[in-house]
């Protein structure tokens, strides 16, 4: 492997003091003069500041000594090559920042030695001999993770920008910067000129560079995308998503735009948000430090911010993202790219003392300005609980493509998503949902099929099954007509299309209501779900109601799949268990879940337990003499063991034209293996019945063991808040005001 | 239901004081009149103390306010009778305390209102009706938990016995007392002369009342069993086990000489020894206080002392029990019996302050003497770590019949078990181990097959996949030869025989052995298995060289299982995996497994990767193109869904008559789902060879990728450590001292 290495002693010998006599501009990315002023003057005094300083020290300070290694590409993800080139960037920026903040003339060495290894490599470089990227870089196999190295080695050059002489700069800029920046956009059209992540990080890596080097051409082209650049529509990357769409505008602006809704919720969901915050956010604290009249931090009406208080919402009790849509599972408010949005929300935002509460929990600050103003209000104590709360987040530009929302109480979260497709990343999952407890999934969603970074596993990237299985329909908690995905799978269609919201309500935290509507997925199929979160009277925790209308012109199958996690424990029915497991079916996700058992239901409830966590779940449904249950098992048609064996309950319904899905998901107990005491093992519910189900209107009456009698009321059809209501049940005259309400009938 | 409910307010209303005439002689049993005066002194003294103290009296206190409530008995465990029979007793142990602790005459009062209502109903009752066990009780399903409820209920008595009046005590005594310790002990000799932990408990409860009432008789049936009682020979229990052997003493002594090894080692495991020591340490206690003369904790040369030891140390670092045999996961050191054990081995034994650290996280004392010393312990800042350390117990009652080792180091913890058979609740693994890292299993003994006290799942007792599953050979990291288990999986067999130790050797850290020999699982076959905990130059970790050898006179197929938890990464050879998944066999436990893939080896070496709790291992295992690998799942035939579906790696030899399986397991790296960095993904292991092997003498030789070359090389005829060894490998002569050395070939 040929590889350029420098050795310290080289760093060492070559002492230099050639930036003495000029004015001193920079830094001005991300590091200010006045902030490295006030840093360097409260050091030792800011202890979680200090904390993250003596920790980039060690870190960079061991990469010194190991000397500079700058290899040919080769690798993907997880590879070698590739892994080196993204140390070296992430160390560069940091040796950049200590040279800054400790005045030290060693990390500027390192800096500059390097960027001079990568201005004599680069020119060298063809495209990268990976070739499954759409977008093939040259020091990566894509143009994405090239475009990272920029964004990361233009904050360190701004760094050393004035300890550089004219010529050294002249010759990084002519060998490195420009062409670096110009192979990203111009060679790269249809990665540079989209909306998409993939492209915010390329617009933000020109634009950063742009800012360093005082470049009005390339800011240009970093805010408004390549002009006069003609494009073929219609073509897909390699996540099935398309390149580009006609009549799109391009470039940050534009990526800012579209993906974000008024709410500041990202449509690609909160993994990639996360990955997309970072350009996002160090591009506009560049933006604000430069041209701070561009406002950045006010446009479109302060969304940058909102979308952070987005991304800590579409968290559970632990901190971690719900892995909605491609999201892998454990990702959360922990990584450095959350640290930074934190940092930045409390000091460009409103100084909200709630956020200090999480940049406490993550333990660090970025070193900068915004990062020095939130160890100041932790060292003054100024922090408050961040408790996050039930809310809706509307998805699309203008906040009219569906949303999301979570309704919270105690330690219970519930996930219910109602979006867009959610570009490349999406999943057929219309009118899914998800459930947790103390942080932990009960009723989960899959995720993606991917190990990321591993590079065993398919080279760290996609794995098919992420294809066959995770974003198919059958793979989540929503409805499945005939074996089939919604739009059938197609991300042209899907992409176009999104659920309609029907009502959100929170006000009440003991009841809970959100509700919202899909007419696309199945042509000539309507679903509309409800799920309300209700705490009544002799109940220790809420309990959730799960109502899905369903309306077609034409008799289907319909499967309502249940992904509990942990043991069964009974089911009220008889079942029958397979000697031999096969796959359900052929397509569509079908052929990864054996199927393990079945049972014929009756026209009683359907109850099933199980215990997961030391919890004891149970879900009461209504069911007829018509339906049936599958008990399956995901992990077939699996030749690379890349799925979890993860179990899940099928609620089958066959030729139905209209028909309901309802049910009751509790938790109602513990266990502990320490104690050996189960208790509360068993559900409260004695009975659940659909009491009313015509002209727009349903009602689900619920009795408890304990003898406690409600009915959960409905209008799906009149949503304003002012309107009386009233129709009989059972000899009882029920009236209300608004689209719902919980009546005791005692 | 019929039950006797008195209320608070007769409590409140009842207010006497005929205490006042008489001597004072109790509490004399766990709680003494000095202890009680101490403890009085140092209230509010001492956190730990006044901690606990303080939770008691909340929960009885809320108890006394519910009033009492003495249902007749109906259910198994789980159930409402047996739930609350069981907090009844807890209740009456911790009401009797906190009468002597707080001297206040309510909790008395509440006592002996309980006790009254017991007596009340005791003499009405028939058997138990629920029909299981082979020795039914009365307020229980069994007499073992009749027992239980004696143990404590002896302990509430005396501490309220000075409160009552004679007659008061007379009344409790003949109806209640006297004819309870009657029924578990004559009437059920089956159950009371046995040697088992459910006998212990009988003894104990016998003795306890015994000692509370001054009554020699019963403590001579205590202490020696029933006399004069024949019974019939080899009736099994409901586990399994032998009622009555032949000629064997009986009581608590017998008890305590039979199924505890002199290092303190449980016969049955740690999950049951947790569950024994209770019984044998009350009771110790108790005869401590009220006969010094028998002096009970020099018994055996400090065998229960050594017992509290040997049970800490088979705990893993969070603290839970090793699940050999028939052990519920997740039962750990944070049980009460242990809080009982660590403070009486603390205080009746050295003042051990490493004990404080154990009692310091279990953040709770018992209320009596020992407690008391524990608490100023802590108070006094005594504590020192508890350190667990890599150690050997030998097994049987003289401590030669094999035993159980851990291999320690840094986080690493490796168990092999060459035990007995540990009566009814053993399993037929012999020779087999289990591996964790940090506390988290890695590669896991299965443990039971029960979920216990959760009544949905058989009445919270042993499912029968705890026999055709949990006990089999094949669901155990050992070797199965030709799909039978050990002893044809006979107990009466099993229990007649042992492994036998061969070397413990744990001086050098960096180089620790352990080795034992099975002749008699597989008649004609001798199986050997050695364990080598490495550290060696370039490892992070320790790595584990396990080498397996088998002799035998007939040819046979042989199958190694490996139960590693978590996920496949990589498998080196090509393998097909099933589209339909089969039970792989009818019995001996193969008709739970399922075939989700196989291979066929080759000559070089066979390197399993997989990921589990975000760390990755690789097996690196001998083969040769004669063998074949089994991807397997459990689950198969299992239609209640009792089992877990975990997978296992079988690595098959057929028709061998001397055999070697040797391997290497190394945990090499670790994954971040928040950095989405894999760090060291790979094995350092080039390749694995057996360079010698004959005149009993082998030799493995480890290449590793970063160039070391060593030879472990071992006699395994020959154990003299002051032997000098000599062979000549690859033209390399090697001398050693010892059975055992490492040798540098570099």
């Amino acid at each position: 492997m040929k590889y350029v290495k420098y050795l310290v002693v080289l760093l060492v010998v070559v002492a230099t003091s050639n930036n003495v006599l000029r004015a001193q501009d920079h830094p001005k990315l991300i590091l200010t003069q006045e902030g490295v002023k006030e840093i360097r003057a409260n050091l030792g005094n800011l202890p979680i500041l200090d904390k993250t300083l003596a920790a980039i020290k060690e870190e960079v300070d061991a990469a010194i000594q190991k000397g500079i290694d700058v290899p040919v590409p080769k690798d993907y993800s997880g590879g070698y090559t590739h892994e080196t080139h993204k140390r070296n960037y992430r160390l560069m920026q940091k040796a950049g920042i200590l040279y800054q903040l400790l005045n030290d003339y060693r990390y500027a060495l390192y800096v500059h030695e390097m960027l001079k290894a990568y201005a004599e490599l680069y020119p060298t470089l063809p495209v990268h001999p990976k070739e499954r990227s759409y977008a093939r870089g040259k020091l990566f196999w894509q143009c994405l993770n090239d475009s990272n190295w920029l964004v990361y080695a233009s904050q360190a050059y701004d760094c050393i920008y004035d300890y550089l002489s004219k010529k050294e700069r002249k010759h990084l800029e002519k060998n490195l910067f420009k062409p670096f920046a110009d192979f990203i956009s111009i060679q790269n059209p249809h990665f540079f000129n989209r909306i998409h992540n993939h492209s915010t990080w390329g617009n933000v890596a020109v634009g950063m560079i742009a800012l360093v080097v005082d470049d009005e051409d390339l800011l240009e082209r970093a805010l408004y995308g390549i002009k006069d650049v003609e494009l073929n529509t219609g073509t897909k990357d390699n996540d099935g998503g398309f390149i580009i769409e006609e009549g799109k505008a391009a470039g940050f602006y534009a990526n800012l735009d579209e993906p974000f809704s008024p709410d500041g919720y990202y449509t690609e969901g909160p993994y990639y948000q996360r990955y997309a915050m970072y350009p996002f956010l160090i591009f506009a604290q560049a933006l604000q430090n430069v041209k701070p009249e561009l406002k950045i931090f006010e446009y479109n009406d302060d969304v940058l911010v909102k979308s952070v208080y987005a991304l800590l919402d579409l968290s559970d009790q632990d901190g971690d993202f719900f892995p909605i849509n491609d999201g892998q599972k454990g990702m959360s408010y922990y990584n450095t790219s959350l640290v930074n949005a934190v940092d930045v929300a409390y000091y460009y935002g409103n100084k909200d003392p709630r956020l200090l509460d999480i940049a406490q929990k993550q333990g660090t600050v970025v070193l900068n300005d915004a990062g020095l103003a939130v160890a100041k209000g932790l060292k003054n104590g100024e922090k408050q609980p961040y408790v996050k709360k039930s809310m809706q987040l509307r998805d699309g530009a203008n906040g009219e493509q569906g949303g999301i929302s979570v309704l919270r109480k105690d330690k219970l979260e519930l996930v219910f998503k109602y979006t867009a497709q959610g570009l490349s990343h999406g999943h057929y999952d219309k009118l899914s949902y998800s459930f947790y407890e103390d942080g932990d999934e009960v009723v989960q969603d899959y995720g993606l099929a991917r190990f990321v970074n591993i590079e065993q596993k398919g080279g760290g990237n996609y794995l098919k099954e992420n294809k066959t299985w995770a974003k198919q329909t059958v793979a989540h908690n929503t409805l499945v007509q005939d074996q089939s995905s919604h739009f059938g799978g197609k991300y042209e269609i899907g992409s176009k299309n999104h659920s309609e919201y029907y009502l959100f309500n929170s006000e009440d935290p003991k009841l809970q209501v959100v509700s919202a509507i899909e007419e696309n997925a199945y042509p000539g199929t309507k679903m509309h779900r409800t799920m309300v979160m209700i705490q009544d009277k002799g109940w220790q925790k809420p309990i959730i109601l799960d109502v899905m209308q369903v309306e077609s012109d034409k008799a289907h199958q319909y499967d309502m799949p249940f992904y509990y996690l942990g043991q069964l424990m009974t089911l009220n029915v008889p079942y029958n268990t397979e000697e031999v497991l096969r796959p359900m079916g052929k397509d569509f996700g079908y052929q990864h879940i054996y199927k393990e058992g079945d049972a014929k239901l009756t026209n009683e409830n359907l109850k099933f337990s199980w215990m997961a966590n030391n919890h004891f779940y149970t879900l009461t449904s209504l069911a007829t003499e018509k339906d049936s249950l599958i008990l399956g098992r995901v992990g077939a048609t699996d030749p690379e063991f890349n799925l979890r064996r993860d179990p899940v309950l099928i609620h089958r319904k066959s030729e139905e034209l209209n028909t309901v899905f309802a049910s009751v998901l509790e938790s109602h107990g513990t266990y502990s293996p320490v104690t050996e005491l189960a208790v509360n093992a068993t559900s409260n519910i004695k009975n659940l019945s659909k009491v009313y189900d015509k002209d727009g209107y349903w009602a689900i009456r619920i009795d408890t063991v304990d003898g406690r009698k409600n009915v959960f009321v409905f209008s799906a059809v009149n949503k304003a808040t002012d309107q009386n209501h009233n129709i009989s049940i059972e000899g009882l005259e029920l009236k209300w005001k608004g689209p719902f309400a919980l009546i005791n009938i005692n």
